[in-house]
């Protein structure tokens, strides 16, 4: 089963486009946790074995580990292995380099850390992303409409009759089939999301910045078309709870998330 | 004294602008070395030795160490300790993320792999780089103008009077002082760079794309002026042999680069 029938069996079996983001920075670690590699590691456990049958798929954010270090690195390599295996990965790593560095960085998440799908980062273009596309069983997600203030600044510049992120969209579209490439469009921008809809109508999106950055759901599904997607929610979720029973918390909240964010 | 210091200084006592990439491919260790984590980290050590009189700087190009996993993030580490005190060391992640995530990857390269500079990449906007910025001791290299065919396909596309390369280095040279701001800038594209030093005259480049990549030296020199720069050779230097006088080649090949880039 390649990652793309991974997550149409993810879909059908859980009704939801939830995607749960491992953000697990080591400073918010609840009461019980230490503030220690393992102790992140057993924290992802926990959220894992709690929320494992709501969540379509886990984004792992690379960067809360990479300030860990190695023991970082080791953390998301058993936290992937600790994941069942009907649950999609997102290696949230937001890579991207010229092609012999993007075949290595491209090794290493799919090889190395067995994820399903990669974030990668459009702005040295075509060659940059091609090594990524090679692992044809994959789902490579490319930065298109990012979530945050500055998205305003280059991914909006007008180039006549069209923004720089549309020109990325509808160049990188013609680069592979909408069953490998996805896209990142953040929730905080639901006009331009539906309009995106338009351009590639079958191409997954992840969908960040719902929760605490702010994105309505509502207004994410409407845009979307019930067409594949996955909608991220991190902080809300897994720091629901800062106490011992934090696992429960964070289950109920993707609870709420999961039923908010049903199929129609 | 701060990383720009450092620069300044190096620069006087070497008088070059040669930086040495480690893009330490385990694939191509040479005789004599064992293609392990263990080799690369050897394959570093004896590099270093054999050059660290003759080089500005190193820039380690991670993806070759994340292929390797966590082992591979304790290679950089263990290689950047290794590095004496008066070379300057450039993480080359191009790494670049929402704020909190930018964040954890400025906190991971400058307080973990303790790095003098970083490559972001600048798709995200200004509170993607800012909290690498924070760092005001450091210096972060902004992804421009890259060296690779794809830094044609959206670093170029027209913006009416402007190209979208243009627009980030106008926009983000207002974000910090050229002591702490540089840019990324191909070697494969002389004449831009002659247009880019006319808009930011005072900030630093990191020149890649000269040897493998095809970039001409002396025309990189004349389009410089001689302003802050530091100009990358990797698999030409690191892999110039591959039996057992490897570290002897490389420094002939350092060397022959090294006089070839002299400072005026």
């Amino acid at each position: 089963m390649n990652s793309y029938e991974k997550y149409v069996k993810a879909i059908d079996d859980k009704r939801t486009y939830l995607c749960i983001g491992l953000d697990s920075d080591i400073n918010k670690m609840p009461e019980g946790i230490h503030k220690t590699p393992e102790g992140v590691l057993s924290f992802n456990k926990r959220l894992i074995d709690s929320t494992h049958d709501l969540a379509l798929s886990y984004k792992i954010n690379f960067a809360f580990y990479e300030i860990l270090g190695s023991a970082g690195f080791e953390i998301i390599k058993k936290t992937i292995e600790y994941i069942p295996e009907n649950v999609f990965v997102i290696a949230d790593a937001k890579r991207g380099d010229i092609g012999n560095t993007s075949r290595a960085y491209a090794d290493s998440c799919f090889n190395y850390f067995k994820a399903d799908s990669i974030t990668v980062n459009p702005y040295m273009g075509k060659d940059s992303v091609s090594p990524f596309l090679e692992f044809t069983d994959k789902i490579i997600f490319l930065l298109a409409l990012t979530s945050n203030p500055g998205s305003n600044d280059f991914q909006r510049i007008s180039t006549g009759n069209k923004e720089v992120y549309q020109e990325v969209i509808l160049k990188s579209s013609k680069w592979a089939s909408p069953e490998q490439l996805g896209y990142v469009v953040g929730a905080t921008h639901p006009e331009e999301l539906a309009n995106i809809r338009a351009i590639v109508p079958d191409n997954m999106f992840l969908i960040p910045g719902v929760g605490t950055q702010g994105g309505n759901i509502q207004e994410v599904l409407k845009s979307n078309m019930n067409k594949p997607a996955q909608i991220n929610v991190s902080r809300d979720i897994i720091f629901a709870g800062n106490d011992e029973k934090f696992a429960e918390s964070a289950r109920n909240k993707a609870i709420y998330y999961r039923d908010l964010m049903r199929t129609i």
